[in-house]
């Protein structure tokens, strides 16, 4: 049994519960993040809170009250649960002042809802999917149009899991207006002639935090870096392609839409990428 | 206090909780519908339930155990809470199974979870609203591309009330490539030379009871309907404008932009459309 957080509280995983007015329930008014632990140590926090600061700010939400506490939270759940590879999710809602309307409550009559709970993941590191590759299906991207903004509004990243499932692959690419946006739940690259491409930061895709380590990695070993958009097309005739995320890290793409990207196999640059994000990771977790 | 309904329960509005791994929490994975309350009977009961049908079918997700009871469980919560004029909240989401993924749990796993509450509104059918008339902005449409189906994913909508209210006005209207779709939660209407125009059915708006129910009857009493796009500027320059919703029924808007739509008044063909409404749905009332 979980012990998770929930508003000033640590409870066992099935008896915290929220009000069914609670924005987040009754119309996605709520943003999150997911930050990893490696060795008992939390990875990249600083980027996740200062990324969830931001969306905060964008939706003009108050910070929870506990938001200064929110490194020793982490901390306690991660040391309670006894966790040493997994993930520590963190969420804030607008809450609720007892009614359900659009117009957002008082702030002083409905204070953010602050959730946080643990999942353990042991071989997050040791991922068998990064030496095996990720396949992957393309799909429209449908979604809202603030994509920077870490949102709950997961339906559509959600029902695309569900249809890159249902066609025997692990993950799902955005396509609009014929170009890659990102995957359901990571950003996507490809490498091409030794240049590694990613699209570039704007309102229509996530700012990864690990998407920010890596480029800074590569960079820092040398490799080129070229944020511009790509069609799927260049996409499948790629060298490698790969996605990045705060609880997958890095993972080689070896398919999109059938068709094999480079020899099939976990590519080298991806691999390598891998292996200094964790590397780096390591030493600066806290 | 009011009694609301969870799972099979009536409950203490302040007591009724939904597990954190919630998916209509975590991840927007929710749908809803508003009936109206008039007499204490409900309004377009048949329509409201035959959406939800297809939102469920649409998400692949599993109606809720008591979905044969809803009409039963909609009296009892106007009877128990005394509701004469208002509305009936419900929403469905896939429920949970104990954490957090993007895939959809295993449906023995997890059942749906049902919420409905009820809301008092004395002056639902005599809204000074409908006399004055509504003042509305216009916001880009940043919405997801399946605005057909009616989830909770409610965030920018939710937005665009906030950005009205602050504009001094009443609600927005969106646009999509420089046309309107439909207002934040209503459908929109323009009237030009005595012929009433509105947005056709697709997957860009929201197929609205009201609407649906508003077509029929002005068609009845031989008025002119065009469904068909039309851009913000011909509805700047309109005789009329309208919105329809099952929680306002027609509402007559005067004021686009800051410009004033006709004479600036609430306009006779809304007006008589709201009175027609109001009429035939008191009639056909369950």
């Amino acid at each position: 049994m979980r012990t998770v957080y929930l508003n000033g509280e640590y409870l066992p995983e099935t008896e915290a519960k929220i009000s069914i007015f609670d924005r987040a329930f009754l119309m996605a008014d709520g943003v999150y993040e997911v930050t990893s632990v490696l060795g008992g140590k939390l990875i990249d926090f600083e980027g996740h809170i200062r990324r969830l600061e931001r969306s905060l700010l964008e939706l003009g939400m108050p910070k929870p009250d506990a938001f200064d506490e929110l490194l020793d939270i982490h901390r306690e759940l991660v040391s309670i649960n006894r966790i040493d590879e997994g993930l520590v999710y963190l969420q804030v809602s607008r809450g609720n002042d007892g009614d359900r309307d659009f117009l957002y409550p008082d702030p002083e009559a409905a204070r953010p809802t602050l959730v946080l709970f643990t999942q353990s993941k042991p071989g997050l590191s040791d991922n068998p999917a990064a030496r095996r590759g990720f396949k992957i299906i393309s799909t429209e991207d449908v979604r809202w149009g603030r994509r920077d903004i870490k949102t709950t509004q997961l339906l559509y990243p959600s029902m695309c899991k569900m249809m890159a499932k249902n066609a025997g692959c692990d993950d799902a690419w955005f396509i609009e207006d014929g170009f890659v946006t990102e995957g359901t739940s990571n950003n996507a690259f490809i490498v091409k002639d030794g240049r590694i491409v990613t699209r570039l930061l704007s309102n229509e895709i996530l700012h990864g935090i690990t998407r920010a380590a890596v480029l800074r990695f590569a960079k820092e070993v040398q490799m080129q870096v070229d944020e511009r958009k790509f069609t799927i097309e260049e996409a499948k005739n790629a060298d490698e392609a790969f996605v990045t995320s705060a609880s997958t890290f890095v993972i080689p793409v070896v398919e999109i839409d059938g068709a094999m990207i480079g020899d099939g196999k976990s590519g080298p640059i991806a691999t390598r990428l891998r292996e200094i994000y964790i590397e780096e990771s390591l030493k600066a977790a806290i």
